[in-house]
């Protein structure tokens, strides 16, 4: 069953990430309907403004209309496919919303920035007769919001995918024909495995990022160069979103710190005892293995 | 005297940094000439084609045909501004070279990125009839060489210079005047405060950068997203280079490690007591620092 043979679609949180999935499918020919729900009716009224959803609902818990909650209630029963791409703070509240309207064998996935807790949440609050499959598309910003949503946002990047063992093949290969019909290359690891990777690729780099920051008065911040900027761009990130992730992931996350913390320690030994041979491996060992990284994503397509 | 009646200008090592400073020159309206002094042919030939400099030359302590002899003596002589900008490990050995070329009244500035080295060096191998005004243009890039230089490549960026307590006026004002014309703001602090702030802003962020890409594998690093990349760029850096710039701050970069390493401790332990209001704040504080560095820069012009 190809993706754009689902007649119907629900994207449950239409920011940055959810925005950035309808306006992609589009853009990619997806013929079907994309239904939006979220919170604030500001949000949903621009996501169909700017094409990112077909019809928006807000409060679907709490309708007063009669035919406004059957509105809500067929159409997600319709939806083939949903996807929660709310942040992760609000997967336990949100799945216990959208639960009662799920329809047997709908295929769930998320855009989550951990995977162990996001898979108990799902196998907590969802029916049993959906197939929940987790994804983390590797790509996003700093920024939040539909008014930053774009069709290209996940093109070229890595998609992690980490459905359960017990996963229906079916629901699998139509969560991967999802994120590769955004451009993304797709990549499969238990949850367990996502969450220790992440750790050292993204949530470390982000707390390390925020140190630097930390580190400096704004006197001195005023004198720094784009090298800085670049390095601590990602520490302008939204603070409660980031909250959830290192909470969902922390006993990683310390492990990463340990981690890099053993690295500075012996290189500040290094640099005490003026040895100047082990500066330059330690120098030398990361600008190699970034070159590597460069020529990998040039050769992946995943960079320019 | 303003920069552009001088006669002649000679730039020490025609890289990056120095080849974009002739470009530079050149498009703010320079009309004197520029001589460049290297030590690779090829670099020196490039940079005469490309119009960083107008004339060129190298292994000028050992040259056998008298008449090119005479001519670089001439020109060099004739430079009332000699700019340094080879890296700061060559410094000792191209102040040597060039020490007896210089005219009594030359200033002598240069682009080193720590500032107490450089001044030592200065005045241990330039002539006290000179006027040296250590700079720090913080523009750059993890690129090297001719190949890269930019004439706008200073533009909007900061340039600290350190000029000693007893410095000329007249020779503190005309370094200022050159990095002005190169369109950067100049602010003058002295080579210890230098030093000091940026280990903060600069060498710890390097070395925090390349111990994020050491705490990875190749497989892990293959799944990263644009954020690591971001915040590893400076990691690319030149070995070599960075390897002179921690020996001549390695006391303050030191320091400037083991206030990184408190920082992420904290951090550890918060996350590991499962405290989400100190986190928050570690996180909090980083975004509106940084969120102000950033509308400063804006302000500055200093930032599209």
């Amino acid at each position: 069953m190809p993706l754009n043979e689902l007649d119907n679609i629900a994207i449950i949180g239409v920011g940055l990430l959810g925005g950035s999935i309808g306006l992609g499918l589009r853009a990619a020919g997806y013929r079907g309907r994309i239904i939006g729900v979220g919170h604030r009716t500001s949000s949903i009224s621009k996501a169909v403004k700017t094409g990112c959803i077909d019809q928006g609902f807000t409060n679907i818990t709490n309708i007063a209309d009669k035919k406004a909650a059957r509105n809500v209630s067929e159409r997600l029963s319709q939806a083939k496919m949903v996807i929660f791409a709310t942040p992760i703070g609000k997967f336990a509240q949100v799945m216990a919303e959208v639960r009662p309207y799920l329809s047997s064998g709908t295929v769930v996935t998320d855009v989550g920035s951990s995977k162990r807790q996001v898979l108990a949440l799902a196998n907590k609050h969802l029916p049993k007769s959906v197939h929940f499959v987790g994804s983390h598309p590797m790509a996003g910003s700093e920024k939040r919001g539909v008014d930053f949503a774009r069709a290209d946002l996940f093109d070229n990047a890595v998609c992690i995918i980490t459905p359960q063992r017990n996963a229906a093949p079916k629901a699998v290969a139509l969560v991967r024909k999802l994120w590769q019909m955004l451009g993304m290359t797709v990549v499969s690891f238990s949850a367990p495995q996502h969450d220790r990777i992440l750790a050292r690729i993204s949530h470390l780099p982000h707390v390390a990022a925020a140190a630097l920051v930390n580190c400096c008065t704004k006197e001195e911040l005023k004198l720094c160069g784009a090298g800085f900027l670049d390095t601590t761009r990602i520490a302008s990130g939204d603070v409660g979103l980031w909250n959830d992730i290192i909470e969902s992931n922390s006993d990683n996350i310390v492990k990463a710190l340990k981690l890099m913390q053993h690295e500075l320690s012996r290189l500040s030994s290094a640099i005490e005892s003026n040895d100047t041979a082990r500066i330059s491996k330690f120098l030398e060992k990361a600008r190699k293995r970034r070159q590597w990284l460069i020529n990998h994503k040039l050769r992946e397509k995943q960079l320019d």
